[in-house]
């Protein structure tokens, strides 16, 4: 069953596995005229890429995007734009011992029993490394959105369970200060108690969790009643992010705690609300106002603390990563571009479906 | 853009407004074979019936399902299944007073905005009374669930923060104690609390949110990788319900404050694991655990308490719902058998995909 | 798998069966603002309705649309817009008699070998009856063309060997010609012969085939390149209405005699081509010239001659039809508004999609 | 607007122009478990390959496949499989002269409208070429056929007016026989004239069209009712391939002269019929009788005599070929591999849909 694709107007299909010679995605929908260059993609890879420091994990990606096709003389044409980028830094030797084992936290489980198969070479399709081809899939959105004036920001608003402030930033200031940061933290005071926190994690050959904010910009009128709500898709695009356990729009699971009186948003005037507790939506359509959501990841699967498991043959046995394996500390620090990508392809699909709401 | 449907193999279509003639559903991709009745629906659509006490909205509904095709004789025969269900208590004339103001937490600023036009009366299509034509779809899909051993339990585990003791209970005890609940709340203890809190807040003129679990018994291989992840349908599933303001899987948000020691689910034996903290998948896919989760609803936007608004031609006014306007002081008890609902049609989605997963 | 439904922007699901309560469509994705009432789809279905005359059958169905949601005040809301048509006249117990017989030329042979189960009584979901509620889906998406200056005549070109002239019409005359005409025959004096001939035919309890042209008024730019080609569409339209056989566009199987040199249609300027022997696309695209084409439908299968079949059991048998059965002897004619609803339809999407071509 | 997909369970999504990097394609939904390897890709691709003999187009260019992802230790995975072919043998400089010209029977005239740009080189996203990437996914839905039993064999049924003799041939021998022939035509007398005629249109700077014939063994069941009856997935596949002008299955535009006495296919037992006029399916649905149909295709439109024209900026021109550039007198022969393709993606799909047809 066809399954991978994401978007009804703007879809995308990925493919490739960690292990293969690239990874990739096909945009079909993308409306022609659009500037489009290699560059382009390559800044926002460059937002996901690893090594960049201690808090992540050191494998050496270094992605590059190649356009193959859905691009003239720099502008989109309205056919297919396939992009792929290259697995260049994949050396799967370190995978063999590990092979035969049912994986704590991992798909291999799940995939070898739906399947009858599993490429274990840093867990195939299952790997964190097919988002870099939503990231190139988002820089397209991106560019799409900025011509329309709309834009996300994703960061990182919590991790080990430590909070940030919750910033009141003007976007363009969110964006400055979470990019300045090295793991993608507006708030400095947050940033260093985090840091810290996971270093010493790090040490202990254990893994943190943590939760992605996402803000946006957005006129009035994207998403569709009923089963295309915004949020119903941003949670469907949010969950589909490996890794991720939980969403919330607004006041999320606080709103269950409020009075009617003190969740609804009055009206201040014929366009706006005076608060915004709803988090930008009203009947699955955006109101105008910021839309902004949470999305909970649990920690990093993998960790160099031993731990029990047994083989695909049923024998008890003890699971140690290979010491040359190389893993976040702290996945959800690299899932932030990925938030923000995914945030623009639903922006985006919403977009071009409104078009034809009405006559 | 066609966007009132859900699912891929089994896929529903819904339509109708609050107060036109019906509300209704084509259900296009059941299986044939499949025993139907219009009794199999009633029974779903009287668990949502309101007016059966004095903790939900006292309009009666009576809803009866009138099957208009896809059954001959008893049986499905794998031709669209289209099920209506009459509009027999709807009133409008109470709507004629506020017809022309924003209503606060309500559809109609939105949907202004992006249709130029509105069904004021009862919220037309943005009404909660949508949602009875997927409860008469997810009774279908129940029935198809059924044949196959999979079942699930939706049940009130929050109400205006009154958490209930997370049950440890078998399937069929937990829907058993659920069911004999007028609130569907299976710990008796809570209940008293909650129904206490209700009639306080009723009598205050204002509402309460809360949050709904649901836990279903499936088997392994459930769900797609990359965008059709189990808990991305069920996140999308649940975010389109009316209300919806979050959605966790597992410890959901609490995985974001664990570490990945605390947080695996190691492996007891080549089919199961030893605890179940992820909730029930892994890699997007079901592993034959419980598959448990939740999803927050705010409190009702309809309050009898007077409210700040403006008219749609922009003046500032006072809005009250008329004395004869029927609303719920916390709908989400009328949303457990929506949750279930809407959980059924994922799952018989995701098992009948399942069917091409391998040779 | 959901397969009945037509479409991608403005998409329809019809539903219902020959000798059920009613048949019905839901039309997912028709832009808010547009006026409709059940009279705009009453005067389509009256065009397709039986026992006009001789050549049709004589069931006499009286078709008449009922709205059930997606109009509000006159005008289409952006909701989806279900619309029922009962079966009035519907008696079943004429089938009796032979629903234990595998029907020449007819589906239940498939059906019950790929469902396990067929509606005998009129055949069901595979009833020409279906079609009627495709053309109050036509109605509705010819409503819309109209708002865009786009319109469509179909007429019989063709029946029992006997062709029309040509006609090198105005859209305007060739539609009042055609409507004027008791079998959709623009050329008055072929419609003399094709008369005659239905009704020796019918005498000797035979049937006729025949071909149904189209022609339509579009602008430039309609139809998508691979698989989306107006043509493809249009082919996949036309191919889904029951007992057509093929499918021809502009010189269509005459192009396969053609020299390069004589089926090119070269250009007058920027804005046309001198002929238009393409039959309006080129590279699956509206050229702005009129599309034309053509479809070829079968002779009826029901006819009232003995014919050797076997039954379920497998024993041979004569086949009869019941006298108090009501076939037409040439059901092409009543096709020909099947026809325009389809060939409504699939402008009418490909209208929407390219509202998203470019920026 | 997403477009360039084609299947619901096997889809595929193409991309690439004639001149850029390479052209591929992605299948989303094969099962798991299907051995796969380039050379099965390989193969089907050689058949396509031009330059073999001199009545096809010398560009020369060696197609061979490159699997991206989906294939592990020799198998199919379940995840996406991406095949690219490079581009070998792409010379641009000869389009440049022609580049600002409206070029008879070719899509630049209704791109330029469509999209606001038209890749000149070759004819971008228009040309022939891509179609090479519907070969590489046909190559995989034949294996997967083959794996259930079911064959297709695509053969030239006439071209120039010269039609083959119909061959009564069991399917091996027929393929056997059309494959040992360098312009697929499985009768050698008819195949001589062919050729004859090829040689002197060519000579005369002229180019034929013709008709390409298709037999498929498949079981019965296969296609559903109303809108994906097999015959409409078949009619739509046929009519995206380009250059193609009608279908016909069974006795096609002949049926329209037939009687109902004369077409009807009486049964012979429970299994089949005796005849199989309606050339294999009834009611949409496959009989298992052998499926057959014809698709008509225009002369290419490519021809070397001067042709009027105008140019982008609308002057009247004379447009004529460079002599460097090489195209094919007769397209048509090269799509018989391109047919044979897109038959096994319909029939796959449909074999899979049928998985889910009764409980």
């Amino acid at each position: 069953m066809a399954s991978n694709f994401f978007g009804q107007i703007f879809r995308i299909t990925t493919f490739g596995e960690s292990h293969g010679p690239c990874i990739g995605v096909v945009i079909d929908g993308c409306p022609a005229g659009l500037s489009l260059s290699c560059q382009d993609i390559d800044e926002e890879l460059s937002k996901r890429a690893p090594g960049k420091n201690s808090y992540t994990t050191q494998r050496k990606e270094a992605d590059t995007a190649e356009i193959l096709s859905g691009v003239f003389e720099g502008k989109t044409t309205g056919v297919p734009i396939a992009i792929v980028i290259q697995n260049k830094d994949a050396d799967s030797t370190s995978y063999e011992t590990i092979k035969n084992l049912y994986r704590p936290g991992h798909a291999n489980f799940t995939y070898l029993a739906k399947y009858g198969c599993f490429d274990y070479r840093g867990g195939g399709k299952a790997s964190g490394r097919e988002t870099a081809a939503r990231v190139a899939a988002g820089a397209v959105a991106k560019k799409l959105l900025k011509h329309f004036q709309i834009e996300c920001v994703a960061f990182i608003s919590e991790i080990g369970g430590i909070p940030i402030l919750t910033p009141n930033l003007d976007l363009a200031t969110l964006r400055q200060k979470t990019h300045a940061s090295p793991i993608f933290c507006p708030d400095e005071i947050a940033e260093k108690k985090i840091c810290q926190k996971i270093s010493e994690i790090k040490e202990a050959g254990d893994s943190l969790g943590g939760v992605i904010s996402c803000v946006a910009s957005v006129p009035i009128g994207l998403g569709d009643p009923v089963y295309d709500k915004l949020e119903a898709k941003l949670a469907c695009a949010m969950l589909s992010i490996p890794a991720s356990k939980g969403f919330e729009i607004g006041a999320g699971l606080e709103a269950a705690k409020m009075l009617g009186s003190e969740h609804n948003d009055t009206f201040e005037d014929r366009t706006r609300t005076k608060t915004n507790i709803a988090g930008g939506t009203l009947g699955g359509i955006s109101t105008g106002s910021p839309l902004f959501f949470r999305t909970a990841f649990k920690p990093t699967s993998s960790i160099k603390k031993p731990q029990q498991t047994v083989s695909l043959q049923g024998e008890k046995v003890t699971f140690q990563l290979p010491e040359s394996a190389r893993h976040d500390p702290c996945l959800c620090i690299r899932a932030v571009p990925v938030v923000e990508a995914m945030t623009a392809l639903v922006l985006v699909d919403a977009l071009l479906m409104k078009r034809n709401a009405k006559l």
